[in-house]
């Protein structure tokens, strides 16, 4: 009993939803009582795999049930991949040949088995069935679900109720995508909150067929590094699994501390506990080093983390600045004062006044260690006394007015 | 010129709508120029075909078709009569084999051949290029239309809106009876009001596929022998092909006048205003043996029509009545009186008294010639005198008050 609570907590670690959790409880008893292991899918888009960290979520979770001991399908949905937007709408869905789809599985192959475990991972690919069925087969299936319910689908409903065109085959997809669940007979399905309804549609199929129903969790859609919107290649805030080391450690440095610990959650194994023990500079490079050893290796995370620290270093003010900058009288308003951004921009730090300014306004100045923010303040200057100007995140100039 | 507007009133002779007219002008314009014959389909129900004389608007339709010389397809949608109904929702619906297909498909020849010249008419089956359709290819169909359009649709807009189940697979079905126009290139298609939408369905799919759209021509559905109802077995106010030729004949002659000339126009290719010219009763006759001697030759007719005159004329009140009653004094009220109700009732020609009551509240009783229909009337009796009692259409009884 202690070990399926155990279980439990690992599967729902960072779930939003597991429908439901009583049946998954009742399947991980029958599962150990019958030394059966469970039948774990996931299905991921057959496209051009340019894979980022949110795609790993579904992928870690899958690691979980393997760790656990249960059997892990790996599910390409090349079927309508293949077909593609036969609307001819959708600039982005062109269908693919069966080539591209090889292609692409092996680019999956060789990222998921990063985190997978290749001797305990079935792959598949859902053209398997679906290429073999026939439109008979296809009605007969689609017998099984009725209009109403397939409207009530989120984003259906609101095409719908915009007056903006649904496709017949739209509701065909659901199907398909439920039917491999059938075909698999899968006792656990994993997708993201966004897939919530075709996996609802798998247990309903399941079912009709005469099978017991797969539980259904799902996971969030991981924030990008902007901590805000969903990781996405279009919106700029990814951090790609072939990303190299450096990049992808910088990255992951640049994260908020509250996003670092849902990141923990959702792409490590690590103890959360232990984690927020840490502290929070320390925690995120020990997250930034351990995916860097992931996609890159052992090596290359720690390499990536002293690299990174020695930055970090370099970035306090260094002994030897871009530039050393004398400023003489000429220079100078009536008073001896001059104006920040023309201090700024004499160093030729900047490619221009305006650029100094903004700079100035978005808090990047710092003269001797105090932030600049006043892009219309006017400096008293001393002879011979030497400023340390630091001007944005890496670039330093030493300003001193000559006697 | 003459002959193309010669052919265009014959095939809109009884038809509700040719969608669009002014297409069917240059079909058949180019049809003639090119000595090219239009392609001209209806399709039929594979089920058990217990034909009656409603079946046969479109069949006729077709025959003006093939008497202008062009080539007639009888389509049997047997593709999905062979799925049947997979939600087991409709009794009625059940999947056919092969076998009752090709079974039912004797019948219809049988019966259509009665009509359509077999060395002209085309018999085809939908399985033909369904049952080798790929799911891939029918989700490929499917994405030809889109849902708020399926929906618009009077009895899928009904039943949604009632919350009453609509199954995916139906929104498959008028696709798949538009692919069939695609299937075949079909020139024209005829159908029942009932199959506009379908019919239309056609015409978009191949547009789609890059033909030139079939004309829709929509027929009327014809009313039943009670000139109200559409003709049904449920309803029980149909004329069945194998009727035998009595009862076919005496069937005819129980529709009103208005009903005949319906029938003239759509089952018929007599010319209308010679049949008006004629008394009623004498048409009405002249269509009854046209019907019997096209479903069971001439000389049935001929027959038909003899024993209905001689039965016609039995009608009369008969030398021999059905009951001869002598009324006593006890039968009497005072004043030598008796109710209406009571005489017909102690004819013992009908049930009971309140089966005696409506018949003469629906004017189904005569006394000597004259209809009576005051269900609460009180007759004054004369001893000795012959009272003639017609009940209904075939009950006849003398009645007298002994002295």
């Amino acid at each position: 009993m202690t070990n399926i609570r155990q279980h439990l907590d690992l599967i729902q670690r960072g779930a939003v939803e597991v429908i439901q959790r009583v049946e998954l409880e009742a399947k991980l008893k029958k599962a150990l009582a019958e030394n059966r292991p469970l039948r774990v899918k996931a299905g991921f888009d057959p496209t051009a795999p340019d894979l980022h960290l949110g795609h790993t979520v579904l992928i870690h979770k899958l690691k979980h049930f393997q760790d656990l001991g249960h059997q892990v399908i790996f599910l390409i949905g090349d079927f309508t991949g293949m077909i593609g937007d036969p609307t001819g709408v959708s600039e982005t869905r062109k269908a693919l040949t069966k080539e591209q789809v090889l292609e692409n599985a092996k680019t999956y192959q060789r990222q998921i088995f990063k985190i997978l475990d290749p001797n305990k991972t079935t792959i598949e690919f859902n053209s398997r069935w679906m290429g073999s069925m026939t439109a008979d087969g296809l009605i007969q299936l689609a017998a099984h679900y009725r209009v109403a319910r397939m409207m009530e689908r989120d984003d259906f409903h609101k095409r719908y109720h915009e007056q903006k065109p649904i496709s017949v085959h739209e509701f065909l997809y659901p199907l398909v995508q439920g039917y491999d669940s059938v075909a698999l007979k899968a006792d656990v399905e994993l997708g993201g909150t966004d897939q919530k309804f075709n996996l609802l549609v798998g247990r309903e199929l399941q079912r009709d067929y005469g099978q017991e129903s797969q539980v259904v969790i799902t996971m969030p859609l991981l924030e990008g590094t902007d901590g805000v919107k969903k990781m996405s290649k279009s919106v700029g805030n990814y951090i790609a699994l072939e990303d190299k080391p450096g990049e992808m450690f910088g990255k992951v440095m640049s994260i908020s501390d509250t996003l670092m610990y849902r990141y923990y959650e959702l792409l490590t194994t690590e103890d959360l506990g232990r984690a927020k023990a840490l502290h929070p500079m320390e925690a995120k490079q020990a997250l930034a080093e351990l995916i860097v050893a992931r996609y890159h290796g052992t090596d290359a995370g720690r390499q990536a983390k002293n690299e990174f620290q020695q930055k970090f270093q370099e970035r306090e003010f260094p002994d030897n600045p871009d530039v050393r900058l004398q400023l003489t009288a000429q220079d100078l308003r009536q008073g001896e004062t001059i104006g920040l951004v023309d201090l700024v921009a004499k160093t030729g730090l900047v490619p221009s006044k305006s650029e100094a300014r903004r700079l100035i306004i978005q808090g990047g100045v710092e003269i001797d260690g105090q932030k600049q923010s006043d892009a219309n303040a006017v400096l008293m200057v001393t002879v011979g006394r030497q400023y340390r100007v630091k001007i944005g995140r890496r670039k330093f100039a030493v300003v001193e007015l000559r006697s």
